[in-house]
């Protein structure tokens, strides 16, 4: 039989699993938290577990936090950049250049401010928040192999262009709104999914070195540097900053194609003024890795698209069940306590027993996901399968289809509707 | 305040609806079908509804069903060439090279064999399935208006760069494996989601003109003059095989950018011997676009993976309620009539009432299905947040966290588990 090519460049193998945890992560907070409140966000939390500060990359000591917008009710990550002092204002409005920015391999960057609610004069970017993500640094410096040694793991070359090409895409909308990167050391670009990457400290440059004022065609020309720099440590493992460009190019070609080598170097290498490089030409001479990354992408969409669809009747099924829910076992409804169970909602009462209920021969109680799950399916769909429903006393049966049964649910409800107070 | 761009190139907007109907549409029988069963395919249903059969594109008249494997219960496409006789055993052992090409812009060509089932003799190839799928003629060629006429819709630049980018990725995989697409007819490509498309009759071509030998070199060549047709044919809304290509493009340079024009026009120029095009070529000269339809990708990945996280969020706290529901009003439980009124179970009773029983101060019910999602979202997590629990005659009041909930149910369903007669 012919067996498909798995494409799990860009999909998780435990998808599920990942989605999971990151939604913990999300939810998760500091009980007895010590951090401030801002303005506009609360219930920080620190991201930045590691507690050496260094001050190498902005020349200030930097923490990252997840917070609670208290506009939006949304999470969002914040940069904080300790002691620093805002002498000119408009260096802090540079940053809502960069809402023209909407790339997904960049980190959007939604507002900037200062604030003294942490006792200090800091500095505080606001970009998107991406649950358990690690910097480059975190997830290719090291690993540990079977003896328990760390050793430099090799990245594959395909994860490599996979990385070069999304680096390639961020740099295009970022020269093209007219900005430049300015930083992309590796601490500072985030691995958000399985081979997903985005340059995570955009704006931050630009306020802080507002009054270098540099001009923006030599701070692009440079993002090139920075580009190749960037694929020399992660290809290299060396995330020193001291690193010998030429030497570390050297060895990249010992570990990977003379393509992918030259590419790097090229990137290393500035261009004669008046020559310019430009991104453009860069995509263009990617281009073949540029389409199977994107074919990758594809690939991916298409994985979890029948996730998706697999998992859409959970959806419905929520829905239907708090249906039944506000129904059964109502104390009272219009001053009649024995609303729920009269009527219809009598029938719904003994199918919610049949539903989850069930007890074997020797009445021990059923407990089985699939029959509800099956029993909530039918019902929603209304089929004509029967159903045979047994009073508690076991005196009284009724045979009723999942049909009327589903009508009686809508009725009902729409009953407990009526005077439309709230609505689902 | 901000607001972000919405990025729905490759994403429906009623993404679950279209789901839905996808599934559907998967499901869907035809009750009373005069169709056979083939020998490892049965519960073929016609796809082809149009009852015109023109045998132009292959020479013989052509049939599209859906079936079930018989091996692995999947669901597949079968394309039924009518009359067609087999005279080389080779001709249908070229389909296999076929499997060497996965691509996302490509049907993936699964198997291929005659049959008499039809009571003729028939060439059935057999490819993916993509439910609801359309061809571009039958999507592009026309729409109508608000007065009810049928007027040619003008497809959006972005779209056609799209195709184009989605072509040329699928041309690229297609001649890497020695290949050629060599039938890209308009009715022959088709849409299965949102902006993708897909050429959907590879390796038809290579069975019914087997006999011919023409040299792949020619074949691969002749692929970009079939690429430059079909965007022209969906870029001038006119499907009519006797178009006038030269005029076309010079229509086609009225409604959109000279790059576009020049792109077809560059396509339908053969090379002059002994040059060659090269689909690479081709890609390094569209990278621009290449990359912007790459990052469209990548957005749909990051809007998709944010509706899965919801639905698996949907997933835990059905299983939550399915719990709760084993527990809440159980008849009885190892022959004590109150086991559901006992103990921790009370506590759940009331929580019960609060999540699905709230009313107003009128006494009207609250049906706020967010309040409910609110409560299990909470006691999934086990939260240290209090909530207060009043008894139904109201004299009686608790406070306990939800941290104290989550413990009481899964002390409580844990003691329905005991024997372990079933499990979750
Ligand atoms: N937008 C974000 N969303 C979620 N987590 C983020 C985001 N940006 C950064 N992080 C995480 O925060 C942590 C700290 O980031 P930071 O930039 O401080 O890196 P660092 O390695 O500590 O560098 P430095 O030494 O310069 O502080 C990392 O684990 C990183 O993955
Ligand atoms: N792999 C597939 N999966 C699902 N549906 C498909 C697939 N391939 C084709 N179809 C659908 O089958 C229908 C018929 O396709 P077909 O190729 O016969 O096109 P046609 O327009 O009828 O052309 P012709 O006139 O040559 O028969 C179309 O609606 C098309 O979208
Ligand atoms: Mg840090
Ligand atoms: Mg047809």
């Amino acid at each position: 039989a012919y067996q498909r090519l798995t494409h799990d460049f860009f999909m998780p193998e435990k998808l599920r699993e990942e989605l999971q945890k990151k939604a913990e992560a999300t939810l998760q907070v500091m009980p007895n938290s010590q951090l401030p409140t801002l303005d506009n966000f609360h219930t920080l939390v620190a991201l930045d577990t590691s507690h050496q500060k260094s001050a190498t990359v902005f020349g200030f000591p930097g923490w990252v936090y997840k917070a609670t917008s208290s506009k939006n009710g949304k999470m969002y990550c914040l940069r904080r950049l300790e002691g620093y002092r805002l002498t000119n204002e408009n260096a802090i409005r540079s940053v809502k250049d960069w809402r023209r920015v909407d790339n997904g391999s960049v980190v959007s960057v939604i507002d900037a401010f200062t604030t003294r609610a942490f006792g200090d004069s800091s500095l505080i970017f606001v970009t998107d928040y991406f649950p358990l993500s690690k910097t480059l640094v975190e997830h290719h410096s090291t690993s540990t192999n079977r003896f328990g040694n760390r050793v430099p793991a090799a990245v594959p070359e395909k994860v490599l262009w996979g990385y070069i090409v999304q680096i390639a895409s961020a740099i295009k909308s970022v020269h093209a709104a007219n900005l430049a990167v300015r930083c992309m050391d590796p601490s500072k670009v985030i691995l958000t999914d399985k081979s997903r990457i985005r340059l995570g400290a955009c704006s931050v440059l630009d306020v802080v070195q507002y009054d270098a004022q540099r001009p923006l065609a030599e701070l692009q020309q440079e993002d090139f540097i920075h580009f190749g720099k960037l694929i020399l440590a992660v290809g290299t493992n060396n995330f020193s900053p001291n690193i010998v460009l030429k030497n570390a190019v050297d060895q990249l070609g010992r570990t990977y194609t003379a393509e992918l080598r030259d590419t790097v170097a090229w990137l290393l290498t500035p261009a004669q003024a008046p020559a310019v490089k430009s991104i453009d030409d860069f995509l263009s001479g990617i281009s073949g890795h540029l389409v199977s990354t994107f074919d990758s992408s594809l690939h991916a969409i298409d994985s979890q698209t029948s996730e998706l669809s697999r998992e859409l009747e959970n959806g419905r099924l929520l829905r239907l069940m708090a249906k039944l829910g506000a129904i059964n076992e109502r104390p009272e409804y219009e001053g009649d306590r024995n609303w729920s169970e009269n009527g219809e909602r009598y029938m719904l009462k003994l199918f919610r027993d049949y539903v989850f209920h069930q007890v074997d021969a020797d009445g021990r109680p059923v407990l089985d996901l699939a029959h509800i799950l099956r029993c909530l399916n039918k019902l929603d769909a209304g089929i004509d399968e029967k159903v045979c429903l047994t009073s508690r006393d076991e005196q009284t049966s009724f045979v009723v289809t999942y049909r009327e049964l589903k009508k009686q649910v809508t009725a009902a409800f729409a009953e407990l509707q009526k005077p439309a107070k709230g609505r689902y």
